[in-house]
């Protein structure tokens, strides 16, 4: 068995939903993971975007909703909660709705994920407006 | 500072709601609650439901969407994910949406949290089934 | 390097504290333990017991209160968070104690942990009212 | 965007390596996410031992052991913790080594972490004595 | 259903325990929560402080200890257990206390958790000589 | 009971395991633990090192591994994770089989936890790389 299926379509498709989460994000992303290991990008993002969060069923929106409040419910990961909180708001969750989401994750994970949360969401409020 | 603020409404306005995502849920809850102690019902349902998820700025289904996801990413509690699939659903949450919030919960927090998922779901499933 | 120390001091003084935490506890954990392996009871009991829960610095009755605040803000040993409420308990910790113990998780770790140790802490209410 | 790209061949991989794991596991495993949804077996199953665990790179008896680790660990998902112990051991892990494992567990998840592992690992013992 | 109940006395009570934690505390924790959402400081400190941990049952010195078993244990929040551990001082658990809770965390969530603990004390602990 | 039972044996078997791992590291572990309480050398690499990770049973570069497996799925100790990836590769493990590690934390505890391994894994590739 190969290691290496190199599904062209698959990444193609999971880097054209990255860049519309952030713009810019897809050169990042591949860099690190290309550096990596050559099939990190297509595994993993092809996973992640081609597979589960670009399939119907659920709007864009909502899925970058729910993947705030999983992963600031989590805890563990929290570059990925920065990065999935501005994702958010360029998908149109507004400054309003994060709040509500963070509030909702201090009673289900704890007040303490809630202020790691309310950190990242400060860094994204302020990176938003300064960009607009 | 006494420990028994009973503050009537915040108990009724969380009743209300919690009744909403299940019909018969707050006779069981508050059974369970106040067994326990004479607090807990208006503390932890109070904080729960009329200070967080009762609040304006995300709808009720959205809310459910959101607790099922963090749930599942979590995955601790798998009684309380078994009550919110179903809430969800009594929301309007559709089966396919539940469908795809565990997929998400593959890749933001693994497959055997998926799995998990996917016994509290089917459980949901024929619950709601069986009742309708 | 062998891999059974047998340092039968280490035992001994494991198995007086957890008979302390529970009569009759070391005949049922250690059968448990030595079904599985033989050095487990020391490496684990040992650890746990002698090396740490033992020490000097801290009376048991705050350290059981510890563990149970512990156990129940992780959520994924309910089978232990059973035990530690008795065995705190056992120890002098009030019924009233384990209360706002649980209260105190719900805030730390969230409402479904705090649920999940009302579920523990009701067993065992229930167990050692029957006992007495 | 369609949700079923049925892969037939990924499922086909992905299959045989499960039964390699577990003796009939490909029948059990697939019912349970067909019955849940049509894409659940592709989707989870292809990426979980297509994409992944059936790569090169490490054999599986090492990757059967990486996998009791994470499992072990994490502390969540009890069901597939006691799958996987049956698997490494199907795959050429010794009894031993899973001894070994579950003590790494203690030192770097802790000692509930450990007990849990151990309450699997004694159900796979016996579960394998008795076939064999 | 207004979502801005603003109690004022329970936010006034939330931040006189805050004061007692770490003089100053209050200015600093509120302008981040101010900063963020109006109704953040009285949701997330009102239930934090003046519902649960301000209660009656079990003394502040107590409390604060459970505080940093539980944030010790969980390790995903490290700005918070530095606080807590200062805090815990601050209401007179002593050096010696910190570090027996920081060995029961090894046994109860594993060894890297107290690590983390570790590093966090000694920058409490480092803090406290300064000021003192 | 006192608390300090230096066993100096312990001690020295868990170092040497330690400086296997990484040349110079017992010097800059005993150091950083010495600072903290006076037993904490003992106990805590006692029990990792002499007492669990140094048994026979497993040979070191396959614990290695499982502990870069552990440490990646939980998430919670970035720190450990740095060391313990350049730990596993000064015991012999690839740098392919890191890569193969992380793609099976992505299956068994989701993606976010892969992406931090793989920012652990290129600093101790790009480490590892400077120093040969």
């Amino acid at each position: 068995m190969t290691n290496s299926p190199h599904d062209t379509d698959r990444r193609t498709r999971a880097l054209a939903l990255l860049e519309r989460l952030e713009a810019g994000a897809p050169a990042r992303v591949t860099a690190n993971l290309d550096a990596f290991d050559v099939d990190a990008a297509e595994l993993i993002l092809g996973f992640s975007f081609a597979d589960v969060v670009g399939r119907d069923g659920i709007d864009i929106r909502t899925r970058e909703m729910l993947t705030v409040a999983m992963l600031g419910a989590k805890g563990t990961a929290p570059g990925q909660l920065d990065f999935h909180i501005r994702a958010a708001m360029n998908c149109g969750v507004s400054r309003q709705e994060i709040v509500e989401i963070i509030y909702q994750i201090a009673v289900y994970a704890g007040v303490p994920a809630a202020m790691n949360a309310i950190a990242s969401a400060r860094k994204a409020f302020e990176a938003l407006e300064t960009s607009s």
